[in-house]
């Protein structure tokens, strides 16, 4: 009698938009089910990386889809096997051509790594933190310049030997930019093998990414077979949309939430969710279950900001936040709301509206202020204001007092 | 009044396919004539660079005439600069898929490495060598492991950065290959960047090559421009073509003449090279006016191996293999003719004339010989021999004559 046929966990194939290889079920090479059985027979975790650019920009929801899933791997009893791409960030783009590949000197490389771990939760217990950095053995965080400084000419004919100039320009972004007549530098043929040849250096089991990462993903694979390695499993989860529910979030596009922003800026953005992407977000950064759910879009969309909030800031700041945002957006300004400050002290008076909104840093320019105060979009305490040339005499009168731009920006007015 | 424009000494020009940049003529970056008068008046040889495999054949009359090219550079007072690529020899194709590039031992390579030296004349007098040893500051030999081995990751990115995709493929060979779908491994578009790194490290003024190295010289060219170097000319000959007067000389094709070959060898093959071919061995083995050559093709022919085996051999010998070969080919034979010895040691008489071909090496089996007896190829002292079954009784029978097969390979035998 065979064995049975093992399945994946829920909290593993939660979300996933891809998993490869998904061959013969009984085969630890082949099925990531009996990868896991297989492991757990051998008492040993899974090894899971996950690779990331320490470029230097702060980590937003979009991102953090990722280090979830990581996280439920080791929630689960697996190795979270975290790669900083040190050395890659170090070269960047030697012909200057790429904006996203600047290059970066070692202090700055350093800096940006250390501001990811703790945006991660490095001095945090695990319950609040986005990774479990307290549990022994959970989480081994490598520096790629640990394998490829000492890569020799030699070594680097070897991995090149491994691919093909077709196999490459096979990969999407590649096909695009030949067939449009775009120069590709000969280097860049060189980052997805050497992506992969992290999988080998690290002996990953899982390696997470996006949808748009497969390449690189079946790569590594490859090149640990190259190498006479065990071989990854690629796990893939979707590109999370904006808030625009369009767009990939990113930051260039300004349509993120930064996983650091203050309880009610994130439950205000969140809360206004396209409906569309409304179940991606409860999936992909809540651990709610989506059909115990009210159906109406605008309870979900509540539920779904709270929990979110809830996750970063902890339940009750997320409900403060939930209450703070409906009293701003209605209209009654509450004093005790969890608003960022805006300091009066460089403001000359009298001020006039649209100076006002520009000084405290709202809008960058007043001619915006004018046109946003114009276009119905700036409250004081909740009150509409609707003339640019509206005089205020003095600090005194605004001091406390809540300045309200659109449905999310707000600032709470002091000395 | 402008300098008078420079022309190139006939030495330089003789036999040339291309030469690039032929730009502005006063401008020493951009014509060669220019860089000569520039370096002249600067009291510095030019560095011109020859880049070679240490793969292990021997080497022929093809690969002479880059040779020839680089002597004449020594011989007006330059600097040759013969590369050894030992390290590109070493690392060889990683996929073993190529027979041309096999990887070797170090050993093997210091071994090819001093075969080819030694052919070149490094322990002759300049007068008979190829290239000239002796002359203080006409030569350097260098091996290329001298800057490729400490090549680290980051210096190969920034190499690779210089070039891109559709460069590569533009080339020829590439092009053709990915044009019809054979793979190209992608480290195959790292070798023309270390060649042309080649020329980055000796600051070569000028690199000789035969026609079918454009691209990669040009590389040279271009990747010393990026490291803010001097930049080099090319100077491109002809591809020799093979005794048979259409097809590049090369040892797989059979059509070659060794530089080792015995004079009456290499007297004998070259009297036979075909019409079309023999201003092009005029031009780029001697140093023969061709104007002043006889115009019936017989007796230029007859010149040209003169002056090619003399050039190898001396005129005494090349003299002496030419008389030799008239008389063996016509039909006498004459038992001072310089004719390699073959052993009758081995041979067991009574001997049938088709087993005494093969025995003393001149067919590779019996049944080639009787073949060649029967198609009517094979001469004892300048008599056809008819019958293969032609039997002779003793070793004494036959000391000191001459074994013919075909016009151009002849044995003395010896007891």
């Amino acid at each position: 009698m065979p064995d049975s046929i093992p399945s994946l966990p829920d909290w593993l194939s939660r979300g996933m938009a891809d998993l490869f290889p998904a061959g013969d079920p009984s085969d630890a090479d082949q099925a990531l089910a009996a990868r896991l059985a297989q492991a757990e027979k051998e008492g040993r975790p899974l090894r899971v990386k996950l690779g990331i650019d320490p470029t230097g920009s702060n980590i937003h929801l979009g991102h953090s889809i990722l280090f979830r899933k990581l996280r439920a791997f080791q929630d689960g009893g697996h190795t979270a096997v975290l790669i900083i791409g040190d050395f890659t960030a170090r070269i960047g783009d030697p012909t200057g051509k790429s904006a996203t590949r600047v290059q970066l000197s070692k202090e700055q490389v350093a800096a940006n790594a250390s501001t990811y771990l703790r945006q991660l939760g490095q001095d945090q217990p695990k319950e609040t933190a986005l990774l479990d950095f307290e549990t022994p053995g959970r989480l081994e965080v490598r520096y790629n310049s640990e394998w490829l400084e000492g890569m020799d000419l030699p070594a680097v004919i070897g991995l090149l030997g491994t691919g093909t100039v077709g196999q490459m320009l096979a990969k999407d972004d590649f096909s695009k930019r030949y067939g449009s007549g775009t120069p590709i530098a000969l280097h860049e043929f060189l980052y997805p093998l050497l992506q992969g040849y992290d999988s080998v250096a690290v002996n990953a089991d899982v390696e997470l990414g996006g949808t748009d990462q497969k390449f690189n993903v079946a790569m590594g694979r490859d090149l640990q077979r190259h190498f006479n390695k065990g071989t990854q499993f690629g796990l893939l989860l979707p590109i999370l949309v904006g808030l625009d529910g369009v767009q990939k979030m990113s930051k260039s596009l300004g349509n993120v939430v930064g996983l650091e922003e203050d309880p009610l800026s994130m439950y205000s953005k969140l809360e206004k969710v396209g409906d569309a992407a409304i179940d991606d977000y409860v999936t992909l950064l809540t651990d709610l279950d989506l059909a115990s759910l009210p159906d109406n879009p605008r309870e979900k969309q509540k539920a779904m900001a709270l929990a979110v909030t809830a996750s970063r800031h902890g339940i009750e700041a997320a409900q403060k936040a939930q209450s703070d945002a409906a009293t701003l957006v209605g209209g009654s300004g509450d004093a005790g709301a969890d608003v960022p400050e805006a300091s009066l002290a460089e403001v000359n008076f009298p001020a006039k509206a649209f100076y006002l909104f520009s000084a405290v840093g709202i809008c960058a320019s007043s001619s915006e202020a004018r046109r946003q105060i114009k276009g119905g979009a700036a409250r004081l305490e909740g009150e509409k204001i609707t003339d640019p040339n509206q005089e205020f005499t003095s600090a005194a009168e605004l001091e406390g007092k809540v300045l309200q731009l659109g449905k999310k920006t707000f600032r709470r007015l002091v000395a």
